[in-house]
């Protein structure tokens, strides 16, 4: 708790949750390590008394919670993602502990928004949540009983999000680069496919399947504002190039594949 | 999980639970980090299907759970003792965050039963139960709100303790010597009160309080079992002694003061 400009920037996430218990119990979880920065994606149900009654002293956090009505609007502003998982996937991002995630979360925090980012009870996360981080955080856990009640895994999370603060908060570096924000890095994801679409790149692959790669890919980078604005500019200047070159050469699609 | 020895040897003893549904919480957070043993000391109500309901896939722990009417019951044979608590005691034992005390308890786990002991929910551990653990554990949190849910307590320190048996449980050195058990420290606090109060130590001064700070001691030494035998030796010989003393002499009381 020895930084007090680190805990505002952290939000919970906490997605499509159905039991409004599980909301306050996150809540209560999140208000032991210090945390009140509560966002909730399409609620199962909110406000609710349930989740007043299991909040136990943390109806603060309740009441200041910011409901959204998609996952972008959630992670507006955050240059730093970290989606909670218990389950491996296909194309996966890259899987910390809780461990070691939470010192580049503190870091991130220093200077901007970061979220930590929950799917809802059963499921889990979707591709698209996951696709929106920039890593995939794994509470180890009994491989034949590993699912975490949701406040329990927000619990353990927030505390070592807390542990690692008193580590790693004390002397933090300035920040010399402009981590990107969320919504910057999802209109260049647009831009991307659109750049791709148009010259054909998907025509014989799995295009979700190749975007969700291509999302890890720029997860790891943790791209820098101004990379954004380059790899935009490669992008619109492919398609400029593009558009010239077809009208003048109708043959231009062949030499591409 | 990769001692398979340790993890039956550690046991969470939830004393005078007074919800069911925590019950059943702390259950699931046991099983999620591969901890199956329960004690439960004078629980408010159980079983109980809210205790089922919240354990949600870890019924199994409940059904072996061991029902205890007193602490020294769910105590027996164990080696060492961690108690979690969220309130600093006038006469506080040491205390060490998770991740301090759960190389300690993985250690004497890897030969001997341990617990892990949480008190109540509201009013926390009580002065006797406090007394017969030798580290208590507390949870780094929000000086302004610090209580933890009971199951949530349970998943941090169960989590920690997971992780420190990756850390630790690799290369275990072989114990060379034999800890103390429980009911055989316990025997001895008996004898040395008996016999203090038998020599009149206990006239000027706060029994209890001095039997705290006793416990204290002997709680940080992390007795083996032939010191206890030693001790009692010495106690037994001490009262001999002023046994044999107040025969011979009836002014052996004045000196001793």
């Amino acid at each position: 708790m020895d930084n007090p400009e680190i805990l505002p920037n952290v939000r919970v996430v906490l997605s499509h949750t159905t039991h409004p218990g599980n909301i306050g119990a996150a809540a209560r979880a999140m208000k032991t390590m210090g945390l009140e920065s509560l966002y909730l994606v399409n609620p199962g149900s909110f406000p609710d008394p349930k989740a007043d009654m299991m909040a136990c002293g943390a109806e603060d956090v309740l009441r200041k919670a910011v409901v959204c009505s998609s996952i972008d609007e959630a992670l507006r502003d955050t240059v730093f993602v970290a989606a909670m998982t218990a389950r491996l996937r296909d194309i996966s991002h890259e899987v910390l502990t809780p461990r070691e995630a939470m010192p580049l979360l503190v870091k991130f925090a220093a200077h901007n928004p970061v979220a930590l980012l929950f799917g809802t009870e059963m499921a889990g996360l979707t591709n698209e949540e996951m696709g929106k981080s920039h890593v995939q955080i794994r509470i180890p856990a009994n491989p034949e009983y590993s699912s975490l009640n949701l406040a329990a895994a927000v619990q353990v999370a927030c505390y070592e999000l807390s542990v690692a603060m008193q580590f790693e908060g004390m002397n933090l570096p300035q920040a010399e680069i402009e981590p990107a924000r969320h919504e910057e890095v999802e209109r260049m994801f647009v831009h991307l496919e659109q750049a791709l679409t148009q010259i054909g790149f998907f025509r014989t692959k799995a295009q979700n399947k190749l975007m969700q790669k291509l999302r890890r890919l720029y997860a790891r980078a943790r791209l820098e504002q101004e990379e954004v604005n380059i790899l935009r500019g490669i992008l619109s200047a492919a398609t400029r190039y593009n558009t010239r070159l077809a009208k003048n050469d109708e043959s231009v699609e062949k030499q591409d594949e």
